[in-house]
């Protein structure tokens, strides 16, 4: 059997495994609602149980080692988990290292949101492309980005902050303390309090039936505009030009390809795609007009598969994570394990 | 004597060339008002007389190869200047291979301001980073990024468009199109712009004297500031707003371990800084913040030196030139030039 890799992707919510081959395919898959209170060891507990399960799923797999996206800041090179918003007590932790000495495979590590563009690039949407910008659009905005053939990490693995950028003066404040930013005003959630603020429970609206008169949701506006709302299409219409604002500074700033929009309003795609197209014509320089924007291919499982991309492809040399350490579980002589030669053999 | 680069920044107004060091000193300088309608043979011309007259000032230097810096877009891998909008009937032209066969030596081309940030990073403010982002602040704002240690190209070499980002819905039209560019808020245009409609000719204001009564300009606002002039003061207090705004978002998005200003602006760089930074401080995530602004130590130079860098550093792979033609003007059987070798023996 040839070589696959043991794949991660450690949400705050959920903590996903797989089994992952040469070409982006899933051969095992598990998942588990992520202890994300009880701190770093409860969660390497559930790693090494995620990951006999799907080892277990097709035992003749030869593993090659262990990607794992996880929530950002991070450091790729050293493998170490600076600090997790969405994990408590996760400052600093060198995770590479400690799941390496545990499960006896090198480890690489990379921030979720680069992860899934990897995923996109190797095996999605950005197939083939030199460089490429992937946003995910959900509740918040974030990114990845390929530059020349490498993913860019920068200072701290700190870099694409994608939706921290400042694009209008208009906008609420946005969780971050700055106004103007682009999540602010073109996150899924800004489209459903835009949604709401129009709105008010009980009122019979197509988007509050939607929402079941609760707050209305940006996926709820999606799916008003596809049985023809007027309300709704006026919002998507807003929130396709924010994009198109965004998207153009992206291409821009970074000249990629290819852009590719992922994140749960992508399901929105084909609705936003000529006003998001057009406001990129209208403001991008001409250079820049005719990249194409595509929607993401690999859905939630880009960064599970991005991940595994991590040990599958080399490209990303300075990502690289190497262990030569022993199994602290066996206590036995071993074989060194995590070589360079066994992640590019 | 030890290697030197033979340098040339092309410029639509002026054609500068050096013989640099491995130190980034210059050991011979000359330059000419460049023929900018001539078409391209006539700068060739141009640059061959000046490669002869800075290697007679240095006859023992051992000339390892030839750096250029030209206007973009170009294509930094294939040596060919795309098209420069300073330089009349400039489309397509393989500048590299050109040079190479006239002047038998291997030659490679880099944007101008992609030159000016290698040469920040090499020699001047940036020395040691490993990701750095430089902007230049003059007549239009512009900038070249170091991500991990190379500089980033992306698509056609269009990287680092930094001064059409849009940061505001404020402003008046940028020449591109768009409305709120960083550009069409923050370049000394603009600042001078904003002087010249709060004063009126004849008004007896300092910004005025200053300026021989004619349109204010950015550097006419920084000397009366140095004067304490008042209205200049406030005005500079925008500027340093709009520039903490713009840089904000470049830390975002590409996470540097320096960010380095230049061009005719930076002259003010001491009075901007205090407000540039209490902006960066104010708007930025808190992992961004203390990342140092620093002004540019190259000066106009900046872009020659960097030039240089591309002969005497390799870490900018993807930028390689090589010729392996003949000298034309020499038909005698020689030695291929321009090997690999060469470079980087």
């Amino acid at each position: 059997m040839s070589k696959v890799a043991l794949a991660f992707d450690l949400g705050g919510t959920e903590l996903r495994a797989a089994l992952v081959d040469r070409e982006g395919r899933l051969l095992a898959f598990a998942s588990v609602p992520t202890l994300a209170r009880d701190g770093v060891m409860a969660v390497v507990g559930q790693i090494e149980i995620l990951a006999e399960t799907v080892r277990r799923e097709v035992p003749d797999a030869v593993v090659a080692g262990i990607g794992i996206g996880a929530p950002g800041p991070l450091d790729p090179k050293a493998g170490i988990v600076l600090g997790a918003p969405t994990l408590s007590g996760w400052h600093d932790v060198p995770l590479a290292g400690i799941l390496s000495d545990r499960l006896g495979l090198p480890v690489r590590l990379e921030n979720d949101a680069n992860a899934a563009a990897l995923g996109e690039w190797h095996f999605g949407a950005g197939k083939g492309a030199n460089s490429l910008v992937f946003v995910t659009i959900s509740t918040g905005i974030g990114g990845g980005v390929i530059v020349d053939g490498r993913i860019m990490h920068g200072r701290r693995g700190l870099a694409a902050e994608i939706g921290h950028m400042t694009i209008t003066d208009k906008g609420e404040r946005c969780f971050c303390g700055a106004t103007g930013c682009f999540e602010a005003v073109a996150s899924g959630t800004a489209l459903g309090r835009r949604a709401t603020a129009i709105t008010v429970a009980g009122d019979g609206s197509r988007l509050r039936v939607l929402s079941g008169d609760a707050e209305v949701t940006g996926r709820d506006v999606v799916d008003a505009v596809r049985v023809g709302d007027p309300m709704a299409i006026s919002l998507l219409e807003d929130e396709a030009r924010w994009l198109g604002i965004g998207f153009t500074n992206l291409l821009h700033l970074y000249s990629p390809d290819v852009l590719v929009m992922g994140g749960g309003i992508s399901n929105g795609f084909d609705l936003l795609r000529e006003t998001v197209e057009a406001t990129i014509r209208n403001r991008a320089m001409p250079a820049y007009r005719d990249v194409p924007v595509v929607p993401a291919q690999l859905g939630r499982h880009a960064g599970l598969i991005g991940a595994a991309s991590l040990i599958l492809r080399d490209e990303d040399e300075t990502a690289l994570q190497v262990s030569t350490g022993e199994n602290p579980d066996n206590h036995t002589e071993t074989e060194p394990v995590g070589t360079r030669e066994a992640i590019h053999g």
